[in-house]
Parts: C-alpha cells; structure tokens; sequence
C-alpha cells in the first residue's frame, strides 16, 4: 500500500504520465458530505499547465469523472473514484530518453530499482500523478470547511527572490500565485530569464491552514508536523520542509522563539501552530522548497541503460519553474492530512465516544 | 497504532517520562541477526545526558534490558522487546507546573486533546522517550551493517555559527558532536552563554548513510526522502528538515543543481542520493533543524488549566542545546527508515521473488 | 483503508452494484510479472452470471480493462487499476426496496451505520463488488504461478447434500462447479427445487492450494489461516470457515488428528497444510460454507426506513445458490493471501537478506 | 507490524513461553478511561492454568503490571504497556524436544520458516502469548462496558458432546466453563478419560456479545464478521468459525434463514447480529472450534532437524482440553474487535464529526 497516503480519510492513486489514465480512490469519506464536483474540478483547473507562459505548453485537459461512492450527490461512505483520462499524448517526445536517465530524474532509480520502466514522460514518477492528489485533496476541503477549515498557499520566493509580505488573496489571482505583488514582477522575470537560457529556477511555497481546532495530530508517530513534512517532501521536486518559522528559529535563543500563551491565545506563532505533534489552535503554517526543474534544454551528461556515457539533449515542454503549480498541490497535501487528523482525533478521548454513543 | 514507526521493520514505543519504565517493541528483525547487546547499550549511552555542561545534569541511567525476541545470541523473528526502568526520578520538581502550561512544550496541546495529562517532566512528550528509539535503532543499526551500510552524524550548526568542513571522525569524540573542530570552541561559547543568561540556543543535525544500495524508497507515499522528513520530523523540538542541498536548492539553476550521471556514478550529490523517492546509490544527506530548547529559566507568560493569565518560571535541569544529543536520535530514526526500507524493497521485482523462492 | 485487503500484495477496491463501475487498484505486484490480460478476462467470464439456469439470469458483460501499472505486457511495479464498466442497469428494479429494508440484506444496517444508503442493487454491499476481487486475484494467481502454486476449487455440498469424493478436475468444466458427479444431479434438483418454489439454498466452497511452499503466514497476528479466514468471511453470504478437516477435528482425538511427520512429509493432513499459522509444504485446504440467497421471492416481513412493519414481496433476478459462483471468488480470495505472504515471508530471515543485496 | 492487532484500539503483543516476560502494548486507548488493575488482573486468573485436574498443573502466576500509559487511575492516551514477568520455568523439560518437531505443533513451521527457534515450550508459538491477550482484552472490556456492551462464553462441546441449553451464568462458575449443566458432567468424562489414555480431545467455545450498537463493522475488507475470524482463527488450536447459526445456515432454505425485520427488532438471530460486516443491533455470536491438544503423551512419529525419522513421547504437563481455558481468551479477542470496531465508526458519518466539533 505504498500508493496509499492517509489512514482513515485516505488516499490511494495510479496511473502513469503517458497511460490511458490517472486517478485516486479516497477511502474513509464520511457519509453524507455534499460532494461539489464543480468545485473538484475547479481546482484540478488550477493546477492545470498552459495558464501562462511561466507553465509548461503542455495540453492537459484534466476533465475528472466520478465513478463510485456518490449517490444524489452526498459521499455514501463508501470508496470515491475519480478518473482523469489522458488525452492524445505525445509519446513520440520521449523515444530520445528511451535507453537513457535524463540527470535529475527519477529515471535512474526507477530503472534499477524494478528492473524495467515506463519512459513515456517518466510514467509514474511524473509529476502528472499530483493531479490525482489535488482531486482527492479537494473532498477534504469539502470535508474540512463543514469544520471550519480553510487552506491558502502562494509562491513566497523564485529564484532566491523573496516575498516580503503574504498576501494570499492576491496570490490567488496572480498567474505565479506570488504572495508579494512587490517582488513579483521581478520573481517572473528571473522565471523567463532562465527559461529563455534553456534552463529552469528553484522557488518556495508557504501553505496556511486557518480555522484548525486544537488537537489535531497524533503522536508520537503520527504527529501533525511530522505528516505534513511526509506530505510535502513526497511532492515531486521538493527538497526541504520548514514548519513554522522553521530554519529561523535555529538562530534564535529559547526566550524569543517561545510563543506566549494567553488566555486569549498566543502572543505569536514561531510555531506554525503545533506543539508536540498537535495543532494548538493557531494557523498551520509550512514552507516546501522545491528545487529547479530538472528538465531543461542544455546539454547534459548521463548514461544509457548500458552504463555508456551520452551527452543528451531534451526535448519537450516544461514548467521553468515547479513551484507555481507545486502551490495547488501543497494545499491539496495539506488538506488530506488535516482531514484524517480530523477522524483520528475523534476517538482519543471518553468523552467523544460518550458524545456519539450514548443517545 | 500512532506509536508505532515503519511498516516492515518497525518499533512501537511506550512509555513516560516519570513513569515507571519506558520502551520498545521492536517487531520485523529477520531472523538470525546477532544481537550484540553491548552495541545498544553503548548507543544508549551516548544519548544519555549528563556527559558534559553543554547537557542537562539530570542523572538517567538508561541501561536496557531485552524481554524477548532473542534466542542464544540471535533474533528470532519474533518481537525484540527492550524495557529501561526509570530510576527514581524527582517528581516533586514538577509540582509547580502540574496546573500550568509551560511556553513552548506540549503541555497545553496534550491538556486538551486529551482532557488530561501526565504532567511530570512532560509525560509522553518528554524527549525521554527517544531513548526507546535509540534502542530500536541500534537493532536496525546491527541488521544495515550486515549490508554494508553505515550512519553517521553531527552537529554542524550551533545558534547560527555554522560548520564549514564536515569532520564525522571528530564529531565522533566531540562532546558537542561537533563536525567542524574550527567552530567547535564558538558553538560551545554560545550554549554556555546562553546557559549563563538561563536561555537557550538552537542547532542543526547533520546526519549520513553511506552504502546504501541503489532501490530503497517505494514510491509515490513511502518515498525514502518523504519517510526521512517525517522520522526527523517526529523528533521533539525538529522545526525543518534539509535532503541533500536542501534549501541552498531553491536559490540554484536547473544546470547547476541537477547531478550529472556517469559510468562510475554521479558527478556531485546535491540530491542527497535520493532521486524519484529511491536511493540511487551514492550517500543520503539529511538536515534537520531543531528550535532552541523551550526550557528556559526566565519568567513567561503562560495561562494555568482555568485559563488564567500568570507569570510562570520554569525549575529543574534541562539541555541548552537539544541538537547535541538529539544528533544520536537521528541516526536512530535513519537506521529505522532504511532498515524498513531495505525490507520493503526484497517484493519490488520478480528476480528477487526467484532468488528467494527457486532454490 | 477498509476497502484495501492485504499488506504488501494489496487490493483496493471500489464501485456499486448500479454505478458507473466499479473496480480495483493492485498495489505491490512485483515488476516483470507478464500480465496476460486474456487469463484475467477468462477469470471475470468465470464468475460472470447466465452461464446456466442455476444462476442468475442477469447480464454482466463483466469486460475488464487495465488502466494503469502495465508496460508493454509486463507490470512495472506501479499500482495495477481495473475497471469494469457497469451497462445499461435496470435501476428502477429497485424501485420498490428504495424505502424498505430486505431481509437478510445489508439495507438495514448500511442505512443505519451511514445515515443513507445506494438502494440500487444493493450498492457497495452487493455481491457485484466480487468482480473486482476476481481481478486482482487473477494477478496474484499470475504471480504465484511462478512460484509453483497453483489453486483449485468446488462446490462440495449444496442443501445439505454432500460430495463423497473431490474431483477439482470435474469441477472446472461442471456448470454447478460440482466436486463430485456422483451427487451433482440431486444438487441440481435440490437447487431448481427451491427455485421452483421462489427459495433458495446453501452451500459449500473447498479451496485447495497446491505447491506452496513452507514459511507462507507471519504469526501471530496475520498468520495464515487468520487471514483465510478473513479473506473467505469477507464473502458476500459466508458464514463458516473451516481450514483442513475444520469442525470434523473437534471430535477427534489428538492421537487421531496429530499428522505424523516422516523425512519424505506429513502422514496425513488434518491441518489443511498450515501449523502455528504457517504453511507446513502440504496443500492448503479452505471450507467455505454460504447460506441460502437472502434474495427470494416469497412475501416477507420487514420495516420501511421510518421503522413502520409491512409485507414485502422481492423481484429481480438472483442466483438460487451463492455458492456456485462463490467458488470462483474463494479462489481469487486464497490466491490474494498467499501472494502477499509470499512477499512478507521475503524479509523473515537474514538468509533471505542475503540473498538479495550481496552480490 | 505482523504481532499488531487491530487498526485504531491496537494491541502488539511480544513473549515467549520460557523467555523472561511476556506482555502487550495496547495503543489507542481513548483517555479518561478509569483503569481497573483488578478486574484485569481477575481475568489473567480466570485463563490461568491450575484451577482443577481438567486444566495442565503447570504453575504460571500471571501477575501483571502496568508500566505506562495511566496516570492517576485513569488512561491517557498514551500506549498502556502490561508485562508479565515469567517465573522460574523448567526449561529442562524440553531438551528432549530440542533437536525435533512435535506433530501437530509449530515447532516445524517455525524452524524452517526463521532457520532456527526457541524450542523451550514452543518459544512464541507457545499458547501462553495468549496471556497478553487476556490482558489487552480486559482494558477492551473496560471501554466497552461504559458504551453498555458486554461479552461472555462458555465451552458449547466437548469431544462431540454437545450442550442443548446455553447458561452463561453457570458456565461463569463451572471449573469446564460449561454451558450445559446437563452434559457438563459427560464432558468432564470424557475429558479425563483421554487423559488417562495420555491422548486429548477437542472442544467448542461460544462466545456472545450484548448491547452492541448497529453500525459496527467497517465495509468491505473489516467487516465486523470478517474480523471476528480472523481473531478467533489466531488462537492456538483453533480449526473453524461460525458465525451465528454459521453451518446450520447451510442447510436451511432463504425462507428459513432470514431474519424478518420489525419496528421492534429482528424475529430471529440465524444471522448472529451482524448483516453486510456491520452489527444489526443484535447478539454478536461467534462459535470457535479447537482441535484436540496436539501435545499427548502417547508415542509419534516425526523427524529430527536433520530431516532423520524417529519415535518421540512427550513429557511435560498440558491441557487434555484446550477450548476450556480458550473461552477467556476468545472472550479478549471479541472485545478487542469490538473495541476497535467502535472507534472507526465515530467518522464514518458527517454527523458524527459535527457532534465532535461544532460545539
């Protein structure tokens, strides 16, 4: 069950970048949530490529289809299937990467690991499968907000260019989902800049969770910190993960880096909400760092799969910079993780089970 | 089953700070593995405080006891249990916290996830409980080596001073575990320093696997990084966590950051020898980031379990600096995940069903 | 997770009686397993319903397609999806069960436990979901047909009436499944019988895997006739398991029911081929045992969902003995728990280890 | 995790017959649950050996002691670790069994699955881990009965002699755990007759929950019944399950096996409480069937280690009749399913998590 994410709201996906199709059962819905299939569409549409020119040319339609676990339109409890077919795929594109590992993909490890693989657009380890994450990703929004729950992310740095100021109603709308209009511009330029060199650029997401009760996440190993860097880190291309202010708070003395406790709640939140594993009430606030894309046009050295030295060229559309789409994708992890937090908590102390068993 | 770590390979811990013992079970060794328990013993001993100033004066013994699992010096494949009793521990130092939530700790997630907690010395949140992880993985430690695999560790960042040459020799004897002998006398300044003004300072943990073979890691939800992040990240007081070039990635070119293959390996190792969620072959290099200790002995403000406001000041021995010893539990938690890993991995193709099962 | 079965070799499954599908994801089949889609289908056709008048008259094309985790014939390693499309269903026969709740069906508790209910067909708790059993067990019959292992089964007893001996090679081309021709044509008129008078009958299934090697099952929590017993009770009807002589050996004593061990194998094999929860070398026997169809077509009394009495007269098509097509599900059951204990056993011993990572 | 049992209220268990303990780890235990150390203890006595001449005069003194996870009486959420220390065994007893493999045991599974064991009295696959059960199973009950359900048993059969009438009272005080004071007598006899002929005999344990709500039981792969089996299967010696009429069922038509439904419940109990996996609101009622002791004392064939024929006669004390003192430990393994069972269910519906979080 390693294609399997989540516990009791869980998740499990197939499907390849150039096979028929892609999609995920979530398992553990509970019954009677009004499912929004516009709304699970709408942001499979946010995270589609070919919005702008800072995305891959790629055409992907990502229409998604539910074939189970529905009925008058509330989840019956029972397996959510969704599908996304793929349209007419180029395969054609990848005969050059065939009998070689392009260098900063998983190509290498896949090959050696199962003894043959998919090389059509990297099969399964394409980051085409996180379109399945962000349907599944969106039923537990659906779930999540009936509690209260809301998640909002944005790009907060490109290329070493850094957001000052978070602002998530902006990123929204921006095509890079840039968190600070200040920086933005320049942040596109520094995407275009590479892109026109043939190469590709790094960037970072900030992904917030408003709205969370205290006692969300389950410790000692289930932790909601600990899952959410899981989530993240299990994201293509992404390389650290920070939770609350994260690296910042190695520099700082114990004194400033505590969060004062009131009894209006904390004075601030170094944090990013958790404490010992579990939510404390505050906003969830993590960080995902994701590294260039490896694709990109120069000339490269690698192998064949007959161990032999190649320069190679790729071919090809690609994002210059992951981190864009990434965003839609962090929301989504986020909030399959808060969902089964959300069920798992529901047994941990007498008084829940008092609260649904004695009536 | 929050309490337990990995799938195949996997250790279920119990136990409390102040209660009467705490532990593993250690379940999935293969059998036949010698258990050498001088080995554990010494890991144990590592991790126990009191070495020197930069670690808390608190006296544990820590010595471990195997319950079962073994047989004439081996395992059995049955579950290893390892039991370490407290010794009598100073409760009563708790008394003044037992109605009040202490900044930065668990107290008040625990209070109200649960409606009631064990507030002596933090209960199960205690940092205690990692000596139950060393333990388990000294056991993943002995199974690795039989593989040829190796982990070491270090501490390369002390309150922002930074290691600049990694030295795993010299971390090794370090009482700081310190990784550069250079910096080594400033890192320790600033723990003392800190110490002096009843503060506190944080650290960075550097942490390596050499050996291992090229396949461990099951994607797309028990990717090798993925499973590192959450083990560190389950580690009291872990903030963010780094795989290879980590966060430097994010300010990097594609063509600077992506490794070039060749006949006799990679070129460089900015991936930290993951790719695709698989190891490929050269050292995994992780990062993990731990906030200043939340034990200081300044006045805080803090509410009590009526939710009152108070001024609060915290008593006992803690650790300055919990990365020191922290840096043994990360090369624990490694061990676990490769250990599970390297299981995980025996089913992955149909050449090794044959080799097991055609004899 | 509760609609995954197994550990290592899993299967997820999803769909309702009337939906648009239903279907299933394998996860961990090994890569390099040759998929031979033809088998698979012949294994839905095996299943399918209308092969005699001893079954139900229902159309189910039952046409499986694989969508994902297959590359030019051979699985990659990557999640196995299959779908089966549902035709044109006759929804609106369920008009008249919308409201009320079928005894001996799962209406009752389906609507109670989630608080609404697909009324169609049954839903998720109709037998229907069985079809996507069959498929994943068809790969995992693939995979240990390489190992050796081979699994057969029959019908031995319908209303009572017994099989004296077992003839699995009978069985396979009976339309009854029969294991013995001696009494298959009073089972026959046992079954038309009761179909005359709108009744049905019970039933029992004898699964028999051959050439399994020693070591299959991990005790003491997944050992192997726990998990046939899960498996087979998991059936749609079941409601006895019995592994070798079963019920028989209670009245035995141990000198009678001991199998004496010899340098060539076992005297005898009460056991069914499994000790301690691990497979012994002999062969192993599975008694399923099916009670009547609860779908007849005589008046019942039942409760409408506003708990109000009522007489209640069921139509539709339904098969007069579960059994039969029964067997066919037994099988696909059997064949799921060994090809995951197969892989579990991998990791067992450090010889195994060995084995795979020293060359 | 192969020594875990059940998803969300979990035991892991670990010991061996001779080793220096045995004992259990039981994760997800809700807290504020009042930790009664007697009633736990009272059921350790009650599956204690000793009590009459129908049970093995082995001493074991069961004492257990709790070393984690309560805190002022109450449990905290927190894994609850029990141990039972082992006393002084007579691991002498068993050098005759050292180099060879007792039929009817484990001992030969074991030795070729792992490559070696620990031949003192069966090492794990020894029925005293069985112990632990009783124990977790106990904290079960304790859950269990602030929710109104209760468990019972007795012994149902005895080498074929069956009770007519059930009395779960009596059974309660009958040193055979007898539910017929009719036969009970018969029973003994015959018991102690094969005991004088140094042979066994086997016997049925029934086991009944009351009070269970409806809806408990998880669709498709943890149904309520599916799991019964799976547990009751995972005791020693245990060869078949019913569950409810169970084997009677198929023999009767559809018209006399479904249960008629009315407003004030079900007209009959042939299905044993449970329809579609899930609980129906009646008894849950499950019948487990033992095989005679393999341990007589009478001469057998078998092999040595070395694959050479011999003749072998057991020494040692053991059970004439291993169902008598299983009925306790079927009772463990009932309230431990049930236990689990009743935490998935609390986020199975929408309503539920509004009771939970919107308050």
């Amino acid at each position: 069950m390693n294609n399997t994410f989540g516990k009791t709201f869980s998740m499990t996906t197939f499907g390849e970048s150039h096979g028929k199709a892609l999609g995920c059962i979530v398992d553990g819905v509970p019954a009677g949530l009004k499912i929004d299939e516009e709304f699970i569409q709408s942001e499979l549409d946010r995270r589609k490529p070919g919005k702008s020119k800072l995305e891959t040319a790629r055409k992907e339609d990502d229409k998604v289809e539910i074939l189970s676990g529905t009925f008058e339109g509330l989840s019956t409890g029972t397996p959510i299937m969704m599908v996304i077919f793929n349209g007419n795929q180029k395969s054609r594109d990848y005969d050059n990467v065939k009998d070689l590992f392009r260098p900063g993909h998983a190509d290498f490890t896949y090959f050696h690991k199962y003894g043959l693989r998919d090389y059509r657009g990297g099969g399964r380890s394409s980051a085409r499968e996180t379109a399945a994450r962000v349907a599944a990703g969106a039923i537990a929004k659906l779930m999540l907000k009936t509690l209260g729950i809301e998640i909002v992310s944005g790009v907060s740095e490109v290329d070493g260019i850094k957001a000052k100021n978070y602002d998530f109603t902006h990123a929204k709308s921006s095509k890079l989902y840039a968190l600070d209009k200040e920086v933005e511009t320049a942040q596109e330029e520094a995407i275009l800049t590479a892109k026109g060199k043939h190469d590709s650029v790094g960037g970072v997401v900030l992904t917030v969770a408003t709205g969370v009760p205290v006692g969300l996440g389950e410790p000692i190993y289930y932790k909601l910190d600990a899952k959410l860097a899981d989530a993240m880190m299990s994201i293509n291309a992404s390389k650290a993960i920070e939770i609350g202010d994260g690296i910042a708070s190695t520099s700082l003395k114990g004194s400033q880096n505590n969060d004062g406790i009131t009894p209006n709640g904390f004075t601030s939140n170094h944090s990013g909400g958790i404490l010992g594993g579990i939510s404390n009430g505050d906003d969830i606030v993590v960080k995902t760092h994701f590294k260039p894309t490896p694709s990109i046009f120069q000339a490269q050295d690698t192998v064949n799969t007959a161990n032999e030295a190649m320069k190679f060229e790729l071919k090809g559309r690609h994002d210059p910079c992951v981190a864009i789409r990434g965003s839609i994708v962090c929301e989504a992890m986020m909030a399959l993780v808060l969902a089964d937090m959300a069920l798992l908590n529901m047994g941990t102390k007498m008084e829940h089970l008092q609260a649904i068993y004695k009536k």
